[in-house]
């Protein structure tokens, strides 16, 4: 089993961390998972395992969605929490077309809402767990942890 | 020896990756490290290590405050990228009165050198490392890596 998981731009200091934390629970579950991130994405994930102990697979994530076609990851994940996050779910998504989970947080409840329906709308039928969120990684945590179980 | 790293507010995106490298490398240089951060940064350490494999040594930033005395430790570091972390980095950096490194950084330059004006109008003999930096954590860690190797 492959799982593909995107990161959005690194402004919110939640994803590093999450990233790691999803990365080792899909791990666990016996997928193979790959991290598709931008550049200062990639290095902030890096920084946060200087002993490669979680043996983190880091992909650029421009060159992977010029690569990717159908079924080829049988889980996709994204963290979404920017406009430009949404519509990359919503590509990769699309081009894939398998099971797919968005986790979909802001510190605006507004641009949570916003984002959940730019993925709806898009005819996507990914699970979305949605939250207001920021520096506490905890509510992101409690949603992906619920979310995964039903995927197991 | 013993080392005391305390982390500023979550909202950088580069602190916790940069927690978990500065822990790593201070402990390999022979440090026993201790982490004194808020609870939501705290948190977003110990999502970065899921498995426990750094075996981070985190406590809560107010607690230690209030219990530490002269020479307790033997090196101080601090992440310097609010108005807030500086006063915190000055009152630990009296009170311990040690061998001492300020780490500072922000998306802007001006900030920075109020920042590192604060802490040199204190009177602290800190080490000071300046650096632009906000979601790309190089800069701090080649200024880290550079600071700490005249502490060998």
């Amino acid at each position: 089993m492959k799982a593909l998981v995107l990161l959005g731009c690194p402004e919110t200091p939640s994803q590093t961390p999450m990233a790691v934390y999803v990365f080792n629970k899909l791990t666990k579950m016996g997928y193979d998972v790959t991290i598709a991130a931008n550049p200062a994405a990639k290095k902030l994930v890096s920084i946060s395992d200087p002993e490669g102990y979680y043996k983190l697979n880091l992909v650029d994530l421009e060159r992977t969605l010029g690569e990717i076609n159908e079924k080829d990851y049988d889980l996709l994940g994204g963290f979404v929490h920017k406009d430009a996050a949404a519509s990359c779910f919503v590509t990769f998504d699309q081009i894939l077309n398998t099971k797919s989970l968005a986790l979909v947080f802001s510190r605006d409840m507004d641009e949570v809402e916003e984002f959940v329906n730019m993925i709806e709308e898009s005819g996507s039928n990914a699970k979305i767990q949605a939250v207001r969120a920021f520096h506490n990684p905890s509510p992101i945590k409690v949603k992906f942890d619920k979310a995964i179980k039903e995927f197991e």
